[in-house]
């Protein structure tokens, strides 16, 4: 699907428009949470609140101009419908964001801030993104799928060319998986450049979906999925995305949502950050204590996005 | 009341247990605020969500621990009271924090969460300080002021240090002023390190302490104080304070409450950073154009508390 090569390239064509976010070492925690020494990986801080801009931008910027003259679309209650207005008003063409009906206003409002259309419709993701394709079709729009792309998963992968520079020591990294566009990225870039990290894929027990690929060693789509992290809420990853990442995957590790709300109050209360849940779901894995480092160890938590919920 | 050699000290004792804050360079906005080049110190990622854990640390560990055995004690409706009781807590004795009846539950569940027993004393900050101070008295505790203390103010000084190397070709730094401690023990600093630098303080409309105290030539007491952001609402600073920083500081400019919270909406927006109001001063003074910076300058806005009222 993709190689070092295309994050490379990637990574040089989104750099204008996206930020080098900053990695902190954590310490001074009133209460110990690992053995290891701990980074965190702030992308909450990048443009539009999370990694998604990276793969939007790389999309765009890869995407022939004609072909984008009537606009750009894509379905999501999260992140990437950000990312995706964000980078249409980079280029100065209409954006329409089809949400789901669970959504809050608030990302109804801040997707409008970014200049978006907004359309709300249908209840679960698939069904949005129906729509998604079906408006793309009649109006001869661009659209941007979430993660079974491979201009976007080169884009989420620029991420850990950055995170190596900024310390190329680290044993592990422990990632949140949604659609598993993120985790393949980087897990491409970070073992072609380090054999021996980790990869620790984090999932929502309501949504383990490469948890019960890899067991099963094909992709497989849930019957239900339970969790109420929109962002991690996919039932079935992409082919060519599990194809690319299942073997440089070392583990996945399944949470439950609470574990991501009492993680986010954490790093609201030690750290000052607002983490949205699936941004706490790697502090989460640590702070339930099932993944085991020793002292000598560097490992980074990656904070995907921004969010209130850690505030409330 | 205090020189750069106990701004060093200060920063010795107080390493182990605060953190070195981002320095992180603003780019990649949907519009620019400035011609200059944009630096924020995130110091609301700092331990308790704001720089008086410098402050604190650093008197705590100045006072000899025979006067602390019955405890601390202080009067805070802020950010400081946070930072007295973590470092109560790190020296292991009790901490007793008079809030203001004007404070909100969740400071106080954040207080608790400290370990800190909370007395509601009292509707402005010097009527909770004197049930402080007479409760230092009677119980034998020692006393932390917020900012008219030698030890305070030199830890507060410890962010310049760490800014200038961080940074060392900042020509501006923008600086919120409450009582004045921060803006003088980083000025101390500044000013000895890198004589060129331009200081800038920040104060509401509502609480024009310095700016009126260095019209006048001497310390003010304002007749009001109408702010509502609490860790801004100082009627009169300390004559030491005044005395040291006078003649260190630039310009102070004056901004409205509603400039504050739009601009911890800004930073939350378009950085992910959950600013308080007085850590959104900095940014609020940058985006009502009110300061002129050429293109070729470094600046640095302090984003000095963190807070959820650019979330809500």
């Amino acid at each position: 699907m993709i190689t070092l090569d295309d994050i490379r390239q990637a990574r040089q064509r989104i750099a204008p428009h996206v930020r080098r976010t900053p990695l902190v070492q954590v310490d001074a925690l009133s209460a110990p949470v690992t053995e290891a020494e701990l980074w965190l990986k702030l992308e909450c801080l990048q443009v539009t609140g999370s990694f998604k801009a990276r793969g939007a931008t790389n999309k765009l910027l890869a995407t022939p101009p004609q072909d984008m003259a009537r606009g750009v679309t894509t379905a999501s209650g999260g992140n990437h419908g950000l990312a995706v207005a964000r980078a249409a008003k980079l280029a100065g063409v209409p954006a329409t964001i089809f949400v789901p009906t669970n959504v809050t206003q608030a990302k109804i409002e801040k997707l409008r801030k970014w200049g978006a259309t907004v359309e709300v419709v249908g209840s679960v993701w698939n069904e949005t993104n129906l729509s998604a394709l079906a408006f793309a079709h009649d109006k001869g729009c661009a659209y941007f799928h979430p993660f079974a792309d491979p201009y976007v998963v080169a884009g989420q992968g620029t991420l850990a060319l950055e995170l190596l520079e900024q310390q190329p020591d680290l044993d592990a990294v422990l990632i949140a998986i949604g659609g598993g566009g993120l985790i393949t990225g980087m897990a491409v870039a970070l073992k072609a450049l380090k054999p021996s990290i980790r990869i620790i894929g984090i999932e929502p027990t309501g949504a383990p979906t490469f948890h019960a690929s890899l067991a099963a060693g094909h992709v497989v789509k849930l019957d239900k999925v339970t969790t109420r992290v929109a962002t991690m809420a996919c039932a079935e990853t992409d082919r060519d995305v599990f194809a690319t990442s299942r073997e440089l995957i070392d583990e996945v590790v399944l949470i439950d949502d609470d574990d991501m709300l009492e993680a986010a109050r954490w790093l609201w209360f030690e750290m000052g950050l607002a983490a949205d849940l699936s941004g706490a779901a790697a502090a989460a894995a640590l702070r339930k204590g099932v993944l085991r480092f020793s002292a000598g160890q560097k490992i980074c938590a990656l904070v995907c996005g921004a969010g209130p919920e850690g505030l409330a």
